[in-house]
Formats: structure tokens, sequence, C-alpha cells
């Protein structure tokens, strides 16, 4: 049986090598987490160049305090990313950066009470000043005062609020400038969603909780094919997943990265190939879930995707 | 130092124990996994035993297909928490079954393929036929048509649902019933959610997106105290931690059940004591987190607890 | 299909109900981690009521510190456990608290600057006073002296040692005294190991590193049945595993207890299952993994275990 | 008190950017998983180029058939590390794969029944061919048959193992010939162990538990400096630690990759801080956990390292 097998070719580094060079390594050896990394760059050049494939980011944890920022614009920039669904967390760090603010590097040990009279608060060992609040406020009740007084889906609220943000480099402002839908289901569970809130005590804005499952089921029903990238978990993974389940094509592609576990059987751990029964993923998909810190595979990955699409 | 601290005193278990005693070992163990599941017991004693104490329960995961409804239901019927905060999934299996369908125990070891073509969807090791959707959808549309035209928010929405649940044991119904706030920031994130979706592509109904946040927000900061209890992360902890950032009155008691790790900065795995930080728990608050699948710290707590209250 | 499996039941918690009724509840419910702890419970009642099954017991962690001493010694004496596979770890803190030392309840949220200079050895949120390897020094000389020149190997060692434990709870003693064969393969890496190292800097001891592999492998091979608890993985479970890949009768009851992962290949943390195609696991095997911190799942399957046998 | 503190840069992939190139960006955003990954680099290359420094690197985890063998080699071959700990599975893969056999790229998703039909043993999702234990019967007999009938310790007998060896791309070749110390306190627990005791049926061959410790000792109370390596846990992690332990210098580096949890109070999991208080680790060593898949992890560092080195 072993015979028809690939061997396990051990990983080779060397100075100097390109990032796709290692992962071209770690294809060799095929096995355990680096051969996941492996398929997790073949799976994602694969739906990146089919040109059928609706591809669709679902992006849970701290991934803006966590330094990830940059690469995730580039996937929208470079048009890998076609949909992008989101916690509110992730949107109101990078709108709060996109206003001057930075997030700093901690440390985890450390006293919170300490970092409580400093007015620091703490995402893991990164720190972010409280005062952007502040800052967050003023921002958003100037942009909410030119917002329309109809009733809006989340999606039209996203791109509105990202047409004003004053930094090119923001997630928000680039899906607004590129018209790439931005979904956020719990976009209330969020500074932003804090800041409609504050403003609807004296105000009128209006958005409604369902309006954008039309759309984005409208996209995954017209796709061709649909490609999904999970980073993280949570609200994010489960509304494409749902978006999925009763498509005419379920996700040809899928790729996850994640520590969490499938056994309590929660939807953020749970393995991709679950959506098989459900009909979210394909039974002849590409998919792979890697088990590790996205901060560390995904800016790997990313640098090995953009080394092979320009070969 | 150490002459000032209490020993390890070695579990002792006993046929016939109950789970109360048991619990009491563990708390004269005092350390590891042990100590902390009898620190939770007591934390959830004290905050239940607090009249000026305003419990909220942030519910994520698959605790539904997972076997604990029904400590659920008794945590909302004996008036151990006053306000629910969850993900639409447990919404949505509670009122699947509520409809007379059923989840089944299967296992994760199996074809996914296979259970496709069978009509199975999979959660974990739990089974559930894919034909609960028409019961869903049926009952559902009967249902919406007798709702308002105006907006609601989601917590009317969802007592208006549970007020038509035709079988007692349900989490919707007896919050309903109760009058006990239902908060779900994601719900468009669910079966019930897109139920919704399938009647508004005929009909109208409307629902706020941000509506829930004055009612959640006015709760946290009128009560005197405030306690809160997470099982899983996700929105349902996100949500309730954010209703208490800019409260007069932090939480006083917070006891947290999840597999999740804090590493990677989500707010999911993120250690309690990091709210300390943000102004969201008190810096003198009773807290503890327990790092254990929620399927089996749960009942043994609840039990235990309830064994404590009747003393 | 589903038609032909058992719902999920869900479980149903009481005051005063006993730690049996409670992971009866959990058998009813029969999925995830409280599913994995009702199967546990059976399967360690099954083999223990299994009159030709040789039981083994793989013990990795610290068990000790951590509080459950005496439920490991209530499975020595009660007969559940013929055979004790461990870390040099578990014995030397066994020795230690059977010299009259203690460990602390005391927290991992602390400086260890501070405790080194309070000569506290921290083991997580467990402390141990450093004046205890005085003690295990002065005893170890004592008993180290009347060992006989010839060589031995490590559980006759272990058996000598234990002979001369002055307290009665005591894991070491208790295996001398009922002669349960006590294999310890990594000894040298522990605290006892260093008092054999220190004593031979001026006097002789002789001890095979690999005698053992005799005793135990006759064992698994002259079983009847063979039946397995790991409680964590390391030496321990790879020990017991590999002494049973040969024999003609591989394991036919299976418990492992860890939160160790399956995806980075480690012995530790690899299921059950990918046993059998070693042949260390019987194909009609029963056998369950339970990820849990074994010290909430363990005092738990042992109470109910205890009620079960005596029904 | 954010002012003193760095900004979270965020990370910038480009096509073609070496590894080292990747890390340094990591470096700049400097928190969660990929700050801790560019602090281990940074960590590991400040070992190596203290002159002062002894590096020992403890290796657990299924490393060889994992694809790392190579990777360790270099290690060894270029002088970055002093001494090897190992598990006895790490040496016998490598044994093996000298003698011609490979591992395979399969899947976890098997049936294990069938793997134990085709005598396949699975070792998470790389296969390996029953019949490898023929072969190492053969040469480890006829290796053994040359060795010295008087006692000795586990570090001579596999460098007398090694010499031996007919491949050069193996770990015990390159300890041997480049008289690298290796300990392996289990040696006992691994398919070389029980060709030492199938061997000792019939011959004599004596090995000694404890001797192994002096050495082990003698150079960490010699060395100038220490630095630790650690890859998973188990016994080549506490064995380093124990010999740390009463030296007069304790460790001044220390990386640590495993994906193991400190809560339970396990050696392998716990946190390197907590080797302060035990005096394993120095109040002023430059130290940091990874919480990762090594297979991810220490290719990307150890790529990274060496074109640091060459700089």
């Amino acid at each position: 049986m072993h015979e028809d097998l690939k061997k396990v070719r051990h990983i080779k580094t060397e100075k100097m090598m390109t990032c796709g060079k290692l992962v071209e390594q770690m294809e060799k050896s095929g096995v355990m987490g680096a051969g996941k990394v492996a398929k997790a760059t073949k799976v994602i050049e694969d739906m990146i160049r089919d040109k059928e494939c609706t591809v669709f980011l679902g992006l849970a944890g701290a991934m803006v305090p966590g330094g990830q920022k940059q690469i995730i614009i580039d996937m929208l920039k470079d048009g890998w990313v076609d949909v992008l669904v989101t916690t509110g967390a992730n949107l109101t760090h990078d709108l709060i950066e996109a206003l001057g603010y930075h997030h700093y590097q901690g440390t985890h040990l450390i006293s919170d009470e300490e970092l409580n009279r400093k007015k620091i608060d703490r995402i893991y060992d990164a720190f972010m000043p409280d005062e952007v609040y502040q800052g967050l406020e003023k921002f958003c009740k100037k942009v909410f005062a030119k917002m329309p007084k109809e009733e809006m889906d989340i999606k039209e609220f996203l791109w509105l609020l990202g047409k004003e943000v004053p930094k090119e480099d923001s997630i928000l402002r680039i899906c607004a400038e590129k018209k790439i839908p931005i979904f956020c289901p719990a976009l209330s569970d969020s500074g932003i969603g804090l800041q409609v809130w504050g403003y609807m005590q004296e105000n009128q804005i209006k958005v409604s909780a369902f309006a954008d499952l039309k759309q984005i089921i409208d996209i995954t029903w017209t796709s061709e094919k649909n490609g999904v990238i999970y980073i993280g978990g949570g609200v994010p993974k489960n509304y494409v997943q749902q978006a999925l389940q009763f498509a005419p094509t379920s996700a040809s592609y899928a790729v996850q990265i994640t520590t969490d576990r499938p056994e309590s059987g929660g939807s953020s751990g749970a393995e991709l190939r679950e959506g098989i029964s459900w009909g979210k993923l394909n039974r002849k998909a590409k998919y792979v879930n890697v088990t590790c810190d996205a901060t560390i595979a995904l800016p790997l990955i990313s640098a090995a995707v953009k080394e092979r699409l320009n070969r």
C-alpha cells in the first residue's frame, strides 16, 4: 500500500531561502502542521487562480492588534478576496488606527489593575490606550450625521463609513473604494456598534439586522464556484458556511486557520470536512484545516502565495 | 511564605458521594483544573445569592446538540440568570427540538460524504436530520405572519417567537414566559435568521441591528452589581463585556468555561483578568477561568450549585 | 439512518445527586465531552470487572501536586490497577509528601523571581518549598545504604524504596506492600534519580536501564486480556503501548485522559485508535479519548466507578 | 505609559521575500504568535553567537516522521547545539531511515483497522511500514554483538550505535561522529530499547539507568553559560531542566516550542518562566514560549537563524 504514497522528504532550510521555497520544502515533507501549511498555500493559490471562483474571507480574532492588517489589506487590494466577512472588533481596531492611533507591544505578564489605572486596554500582549474612544466618537458622530435616514443594511453602512476613513491603509476604506462587500452580522457587538448606539440616543439611524442576508446569499447562489478562507471561527465563519448551505454550489476550495478545537462541538473549531455533511463544502473540494496561531501561519502563507502567483 | 498558604489536600472520592461533596473535595485540593471548578461553583453560588447582582449568561458553542439544554433551562427557571446572551445557533437548535425533532448520538469518525447522502448534518459527534429545516420553515412562516409590521429589536422578536413555541422545555419559551431578556446580536447568522430572510423575500418584517444595545446597556448601567457566566466565547461573551466597559459598575463576579486559548489575542480565549484593564471586570471581583469542555464542567458545577443553594 | 441512533437526552442535574447519577445523565446525552466521560466510566468499570483483564495505569503530569494522589492510591488499593507505569516526578512528589512535606495552594499569577527568592518551587498554581530536597536527600541516603550491591531493575529498586516509606498514604508504599509492579523507565529524570546520582558519587548502586522491559513484556504477553488507562501521555503511555505492540493480545479496553493534541504527531496526544494500526489496541476494543484536564475528569470518573462497582 | 512602548507595525509580505525578512517583519509587529517566533529567532541567534554558552536541545514529539530530521541534523552539524537530549522514538525513527526505510505521506482520516491489515503503522498522518522492525532487528543484533561486555551509560551505547549507522544523514551518526553527547533517559521506551531487550534474552549487554546523570550534570555545572531549546516537552525537557536546577549557572537563554498547555501542571506545558522559581532559568534570562506546532515554527526559525548568522 505505502508504495503508492509519497515519501516524507525532510525539510531542508537554507540561508536566504524565500518563503515560497520554505513552503515548497514543507510540501515535500507533506505531513503534520508543515504539510498543512503547504496545502493551504496551494489551495489558496488555486482558488485565486480559478477565475470562476468567488473567494470569501472570514476574519475573526485580534487580527489588527495582532499586526496582520497589512496582509488583509493586500489580500483585498490584490484581488485575492471578493467578499469580506468579519467581526466588528477588527473593523473597529482598523478604524482606530486609521484615525491615527496605534496598538503597542506590551506583555500579558502584567498587572491588569495597573493597566486600568494607566488607562491602557490589554489584548493579550498588545496594548491600546483607552483614549482612542474619544477619537472614535468624534469621527463617528461627524460621519453618521451625513448618513441617509432610510433603512440601510450593514454593508451599506460600512461602505459609507469606509469612504470617510482618512488613511489609505485601512480595511474599511479599501473595501469601500473597491466596492468589496463587507458583511459584519454582529457589528452591534463592537466599538463601532457602541458609537451607533450613542448616536441613536438623540438622532435617527436605521440599520436592518437581516437585510444583508439577501446579499450574501445572492452571491453564493450566483457564483460559478465558491472558495472560503477562515481566519479564526466565530460568526464570520458560520455566516459564510450558512450562506453556502443551501446554495447550488457549495465551496470548492476551503482553508481554515485556527487553534480552536472540534471536540466541544462549536462551529469555530469544527473541522472543514464536517461541512460536507451539511452541503456547505463540496464532496470533491480541496480543503485543509491548519491548526496554528494565524499570526504565524498567515504571514508565511501570504508570502508564499505572492511568490507563486508571480512565477 | 508557604506557611500562610493552604495545603493541597488530596481529593477523596467515595461511592454514592454527591456532586456537591466532590466539588468540596476539589475545593480542598485547590489547584489546577479541579481547584478552578470548585472556585467556579463558589463564584456562581455567590453571584446567585447576592440579591443586588444582575447575572448575565453568555452562551456560545453547541450547547443544545451537546445535551446541555435542560441545565440552561434550569438556570433560567430557577432564577440564577437575569439576562441571556446567546448565539443564534443555540436558539435555532432549541426551537428545532421544541418542534419535535431531535439530535442523535453519532460519531465524528464517519464519512461526511455518506452523511451528506443520507441527509444528516453533523455537529462533531451529534447528528441532526436535515429535514428539520422544513419544520422550522413551516413554523416560522406561521409565526412571522402574526408579528407587527413596525421595527422591532431582536429581543422583542425573540420573545414573540418564544411565546409561540409549542413545547415547555425550551430556552426560547422560558425566556418569553419569564420576560428574561435574550440578546442575540448575530441572529442573522443562524437558521432562524435564514427563515427571516426567506420570509422577507415576499413579506415585511423589520428588525433593527442596533436597538438592543440600548437595552443591555440600560441593564448594566442600572444594576447595583453585575455578574457574568460565559460558556464559550464568541459574540455572547464580547457583547456582555462591551456593555460593562463603560458602565459605572463593572462585573463583580465572573466565571468563564472554555477551551479557547489566550495567546492568539481573540476575545473568546482571553483570560477574564484582561477585562480589568478595560474596566469590564472589577479590580476586586471574584473570578475564575475554567479551561475545560463545558459539557463536562457545567453539569458538575450545576449539580454542585443546586446542592449548595439548598443547604 | 438516524432512526437507529439514540437520541441526545439532555442532562438533568439535581441537588444531592450522586456522581454516579450525574455520569448516568451524561451517558444519556452521549455526545461531546460529557458523552466521553460517561464512556470512560463504563470502559473502566468493564475492565475492572473483567477478571481476565490485566489493567495498566500510565500516569504522567503533576498528579500529586494536583491533588490526585488519594485517587491513585485508591485505584491501587482497591485492586483496579495491576501495573503502574509512571514518571519519576509523580513518585518523587509522592515520596516528598510521605516524608511529611506538603504542596500548597498558590497561583500562577505571581512573580517567579519572588518565588525564587523565597525558595518556593512553582508547579503551575501549586507551590512546593525548596527545602523538601534536604529531607529527600537524608531519607534516600539512609535507604540506599541498605540496598543490595548487585544490579537491580528499576521496579526492584522502587519496591525497596517503597518498603521504607514512613507514611501509609503513598503510591510508592502501597505498590511495595501489594507487590504491584511499578515501571518508571525515566526514573533518572526525577528528584529520586538525582538522589541516586548523588549517592553514586561515593557509593555503589547498580540499576539496569533495560531489565524492566522483560518484566512488562512478560506481563503483556501472558495476560489473558489487557486494559489500559492513560492519565496524560509521555513515557508512561508509550511504554505500555510498546509492550502491547507485539503481544499476542493487544489492549481490549483503553481510556485516555489528556489535553494533548494529535496533530503534531507525538505519542502523548495520539488518539487511541491510532494504536489499532500498530497492533497495540484490539480492533474490537472498547476505548475512548477524554480530552479534559485530568484533575477534573478523573475525580468524577473515580467516584462514578466506585458507585457502579458497589451496585 | 504606552508612549515608551514600541508600536505594533503591521507585517508586510512580499513576493520572493526571504524567511529572515519575514521574521524581521514579525519582530516589528512584536505581538502574539508572530512576535514570539521573532523573539525565538533572536534568542536562538544570541545563544549560538555567545561563545561561552553551552546549548542543549531537548527533542520530543514525532520530529523524524514529521519531516524535521534534516533541520535537527543541520543544528548539530553547524555547531548550534552542544548537547542533544531526546526521546528514544526520535532515535529509532532516525535509525530506521538510515537503514533505508521511509516514512510516507498518509492521512489521519483512515480506518486504522485497514492499516493494521496492511501492516502500516500510523503516526497521525505519517505512515510507516511495519516491516521496518525486521531491518532494525537485523542491524541491532549485528551491532550489539560488537559492543563491550562492561557496563555502559546510555550515551556511550548510543555513540557506539551511531558509529555503525550506514547513512550520513542521521542524527545518531552525526552525534557519534562529532562526539556530541546524546542523552536519552527513557531509551528503553523505544524500538531501540525493544531490540536491546530482545538481545538480552540470550546475550549480555549492560547499560546503567543512572550513569548519564553524572555526565549531563558535569556539563551544566562546568558551563560558563547555558542555553536551552525545547521542541516539545516530555522527558527531554525535564531532564535538562533538572540538570540546571542546582547548577551554579541556570539557563541564560531559553526557547520552547510546544502546543502543550500549562494549566494541568505537567512539565511539558509549563511556561519557561516557571523555571525561574526553581532556579532552572536565570532571572535575567532571555526566553520565550512559542505556542505552535513545531513542524511549522521550527523550519521558519531555522531558515531565519541561518540567514542572520550569515549576515
